[in-house]
């Protein structure tokens, strides 16, 4: 007997549950299209040397690899390897297929993908991501847009309470530099401020001694995010007040003017503006800490989260360098990422799921006394669905007793009972097991009783 | 600069080809639906355990291993591998939620599955598999079912020509016995006349010679062909025609008599009798060398061929001893699958592909003279989007000429121009592309001005 669960960290989806994911990825897909986004589906395998190198040391490390094939097998080696994101393999495909592709593109991109992470709660081995990404343009429209787009999925979705943090990577490093942090522990300090928001600033202090960041740069951090939180609660969130408090930060953070006043700085306020102008304009905030792990962005990042949620259920920004890596050439992007299971997992906690997807397998079940009756059920199993009725055809001769409670136990609400006085009559009685009552009907006639009855019943 | 392509027998799917890929999956799952199927996913990677030993020699060999993770890696050894069907995931999801399941269960399953195949047309190393599977019942009631709802998928899509042909493993076994095949020989010989379709006889023949089968036997097996090949010819195909050249088989040929009247015969006749009551009754004819690679099989197989594409599009058949492998304790099983790609490969030469799918990305485009106007384009964009309207803001200042021509490209129908005069009059003006027309619509009624027009031309 073998084992029978998933492997580590992943999961088996029941049909309640895929439902549940079939619904939000639908009300996700309606919305991108609406920004005009179009489906993009890439392999779930990807040569190893595609994806490394493109995500950092902590990524590289989670990449689930393919053994090569064959021969080769014994050899240990690998060749291909397990998607970790949707965001390099689209960088690849927009150098591949350069000729077929718009100028400016937008895509959408729903699929799985794969990381050998430590699994906890929100967070599995195999997950999908919701992508939008538009390529070939810097304006600061774009990120405007692409926040607008995950801002109205999951208003569509019924949230109403959730923040999009915005920082700029660049912006990132010129305050890194204003507080004396030697550019070559710039990377090294960014993965320890990129879990702020996770472990607080006491550990984030630890971890910056630990990764060679000297005190005196640690107080000037700890300093600028005691401002920050300041700013923060002082100001409610939307992009007017993410605006005053950049101007702020240059204002009464000395070493910083030069910062709000910097390329980056400039660009950042642009995309505040932009966004000020969109559906996302009441959702989001500065966040001068916000570092995102990801080592392919380059200019505005963004993260969404909510109160309920360690993590967040989305992120962003803009990689101006990623798809240079592929094709030779620079071709600006910006995108913003959804997490399916995130999301998932706070509307099961809040009860955000709409009544109807709860619906049953069928609206009627065909059942014979007898097993001779069987090629009758099957010929009326046909007519009812030719009608387009849902319908299951109930296979052995059980007792009818049984039969019902089987479709009662699936909230099948109609069986269509075929007993040697029907089949030599050519009726069938219609049982409606809530109601308890039952109906004979000539059989060609079946189908549209059944869907009256349902039309009445709304 | 790095590699391009996708992986090796692996594709990407631009927004045209995941259009129609999602036109057949749509199809598809209405049918499945209709039949009560219910839907299921599993994850794309199993145990390596899972999968091992299910498939016979060949499979085992085409399945897509993963390296352990972290300082195992370094071992050269794979704990996971890809999933190779929805069958044998399938089988483990039965054993492992048996608790949450019914008794019977039916479910369809959508997703890709990987072999580490040879590439050709219409195979690929990642390909999806649309299945429908039953569980719980040895009724030939379910065979019914499974091949009139595939039948139904293929006819919703617009084949008409389909042919499922449909044998019996067990059967099968008694062909080879009564040829004088010793039971060693049978795995080695199936594995030789699964080819029979693809080679032709001659090849067969041989592979049967190499593979240790007698001379004898070898004859008797090519002379059984050539009386098949007459009941074939000479009745039409469905299952009364089947019916006939099964009892025919038993009469005309004499070793055969047993075979015919054996469980496995009668098992077949109940197939054939309850498929005569489905929409699936023209489709099928009896093929008594069908073998179907797969090992797991036990009872009735199914095959789907159209006259223009070397393989299948589909099968599937019986395998009651499945989940037994993983449960314990045995629960009969049969189900079906369809070629998502050998679909698409068909449907794409034959231009079956319903025209609207060739739709734009977008319903109108908003274009800036400036990138002053920026904002207020964003503003609009919101405007149109709340009513419905698939909207792209072009994110540049590009000349105006240059924005349009895109549009055209893209075959968006209309653009909506912000000048400096439309903003200072809070208007804009909408062009229609090919009807080289404008109207100039306060921005606030532009929306249903376009979703007017839009009625308009139906």
């Amino acid at each position: 007997m073998a084992r029978t669960e998933p492997a580590r960290g992943m999961r088996d989806f029941l049909p309640e549950d895929v439902r549940r994911r079939e619904h939000v990825i639908g009300v996700i897909t309606a919305v991108y299209e609406r920004y005009g986004f179009e489906p993009l589906e890439t392999p779930a395998v990807e040569n190893l040397e595609t994806l490394l190198g493109k995500y950092g040391d902590e990524g590289n490390q989670l990449i689930f690899k393919i053994l090569k094939r064959g021969e080769h097998e014994a050899s240990g080696q690998a060749d291909l390897a397990l998607r970790y994101d949707l965001t390099v393999p689209l960088a690849r495909v927009i150098a591949h297929h350069q000729s077929r592709l718009p100028r400016l593109f937008r895509r959408y991109q729903i699929q799985p993908v794969w990381r050998a992470d430590r699994p906890a709660r929100g967070r599995f081995r195999e997950f999908y991501q919701c992508d939008v990404d538009a390529l070939g343009s810097t304006s600061p429209v774009v990120e405007a847009e692409v926040c607008a787009a995950v801002s109205d999925a999951l208003e569509a979705l019924g949230f109403d309470d959730f923040v999009i943090r915005v920082n700029h990577r660049q912006m990132l490093t010129d305050v890194l530099n204003a507080a004396g942090v030697t550019p070559d522990r710039h990377a090294t300090a960014l993965v320890a401020l990129d879990k702020l928001d996770k472990v607080g600033l006491a550990d984030v202090k630890g971890e910056l001694a630990d990764r060679g960041v000297s005190a005196e740069s640690i107080r000037a951090i700890s300093g600028l995010h005691e401002s920050a939180k300041v700013f923060g609660e002082n100001a409610p969130k939307g992009a007017e007040s993410s605006l005053t408090m950049l101007r702020g930060l240059g204002e009464t953070y000395d070493t910083m003017s030069s910062v709000v006043t910097g390329d980056a700085g400039e660009n950042l306020r642009l995309v505040f503006e932009a966004i000020g102008q969109t559906s996302a304009a009441s959702r989001v905030v500065y966040d001068p800490f916000l570092a995102r792990g990801l080592s392919y962005y380059t200019g505005a990042i963004m993260e969404i989260n909510v109160a309920d949620l360690a993590g967040s259920l989305g992120g962003g920004g803009r990689y101006d360098d990623l798809v240079g890596m592929f094709l030779g050439q620079p071709v600006p992007a910006c995108g913003f990422s959804l997490g399916l299971e995130r999301i998932l997992v706070v509307m099961a906690e809040r009860d955000m799921f709409p009544a109807p997807l709860h619906g049953s397998a069928a609206d009627v079940m065909v059942s014979v006394f007898e097993a001779a009756g069987s090629p009758h059920a099957l010929r009326l199993a046909g007519l009812l669905r030719a009608a387009g009725l849902r319908v299951i055809v109930y296979p052995d001769a059980d007792k009818i007793g049984k039969q019902i409670k089987y479709a009662d136990s699936l909230g099948i609400p109609r069986v269509a009972l075929l007993g040697s006085d029907e089949i030599a009559a050519g009726t069938v009685t219609v049982r409606t097991l809530a109601a308890r009552t039952q109906e004979i009907h000539p059989q060609e006639a079946a189908a549209a009783a059944i869907l009256e009855a349902l039309r009445r019943r709304g």
